[in-house]
């Protein structure tokens, strides 16, 4: 069983501090929302968020959102052997039944994110998606993997299919990818840093490496 | 070299039959554009979409959006060794320079997309994208590929991994895979017919385990 963490997601409502600005207040009447009730989003709040501290790599629920839609529909997944957690920036958890089938349409996403961190719990009978406050320690003792990967652009550099390889050696290991666009993690972590490439990669690419690799070395 | 061929995509301007549906008017009027001029989606044009024939498979700009940022960000792509075309029901073929960085948000990718459809090609300049009209086996004759295969639920089943090896006995493989969320091919295909999974997969799985089995075969 592999435990897939995306740490440090730009996953948040808007912030207090942004709520009166005037590009979210327009953005948000027009979705018939309140301003403290809708995603942060920086193809709609690039203005907003120029003057929020990490305004840069913050408002990316699009990454989340391409994590997830390539985890759950991955073999791995349907074979039972992935677990996956949303760890966000302000310490919050999502955590994501496997039989979830998210939706494909990324207005539809962030819609069922607003709704998840209103009603904490959806649906309230089958709560397939739920979140709780916790830190990214705090999972990692919760769940109690036999190893700990951070992906890490600074990390020890070994092919994909040596990850792959090497992460069989464990019975639950854990790997943290972060969900954010650029910088390094905002969590303190413990674990062993790897680099499955000599350049930096996009979340969703690092993801469907390790789980495509772990798979093929555990499954095929 | 691989050649990945989204074929049959369910990417297309609303069809005439429908640009005078009540939906589609409204829509297209919120996005302050002519319904001729706006994307099919199923998400929004439910209602409409029913009297329209193959209306249950049609209008799905999203499955093109994941397909092609997954392969677009891939290693396999960062390390040239990758070619995207993406072959539509109306049988025309987008081609996608390797160094193109699509929009990650989907509205801004479906904005991408009929303005693609409205000049043929963008930027005027890069050409980074252009779509002409062209059937797959045109496609597939102007690539002259040294072997052909499709991806289909009724293929010989092979392991994800043993598929990746036998793509890298030959020089310039193409791979098809369908663009479409159910059903079959509309075009008539020629091929081998692989089968990776005793499931049906969602054709972004599928575009992951081939790019990142056949790297994994090829590069490490």
């Amino acid at each position: 069983m592999l435990h897939l963490i995306i740490a440090d997601s730009e996953l948040e409502l808007v912030p207090k501090e942004l709520q009166n600005h005037p590009s979210i207040i327009s953005h948000a009447k027009r979705r018939f929302k309140k301003p403290e009730e809708i995603l942060l989003d920086s193809t709609y709040h690039h203005t907003a968020l120029k003057s929020l501290k990490d305004g840069e790599r913050r408002g990316r629920p699009d990454i989340v959102h391409l994590c997830l839609i390539n985890a759950l529909e991955s073999i791995l997944n349907k074979e039972g052997k992935l677990r996956v957690y949303v760890h966000t920036r302000n310490n919050e958890v999502i955590y994501i039944k496997p039989e979830t089938r998210l939706p494909r349409n990324y207005n539809r996403f962030v819609g069922l994110m607003e709704s998840l961190f209103k009603n904490r719990v959806i649906p309230k009978d089958l709560a397939l998606l739920r979140i709780e406050n916790k830190t990214l320690s705090e999972i990692i003792g919760d769940i109690g993997p036999d190893a700990v990967f951070i992906m890490h652009e600074n990390g020890v550099l070994m092919s994909p299919q040596s990850f792959g390889r090497k992460l069989n050696e464990y019975i639950s290991p854990a790997v943290i990818v972060g969900g954010f666009p650029h910088g390094d993690f905002l969590s303190v972590l413990e674990g062993e840093k790897i680099s499955i490439y000599k350049e930096p990669l996009m979340a969703w690419s690092v993801v469907n490496e390790v789980l495509i690799n772990y798979e093929g070395s555990l499954l095929w």
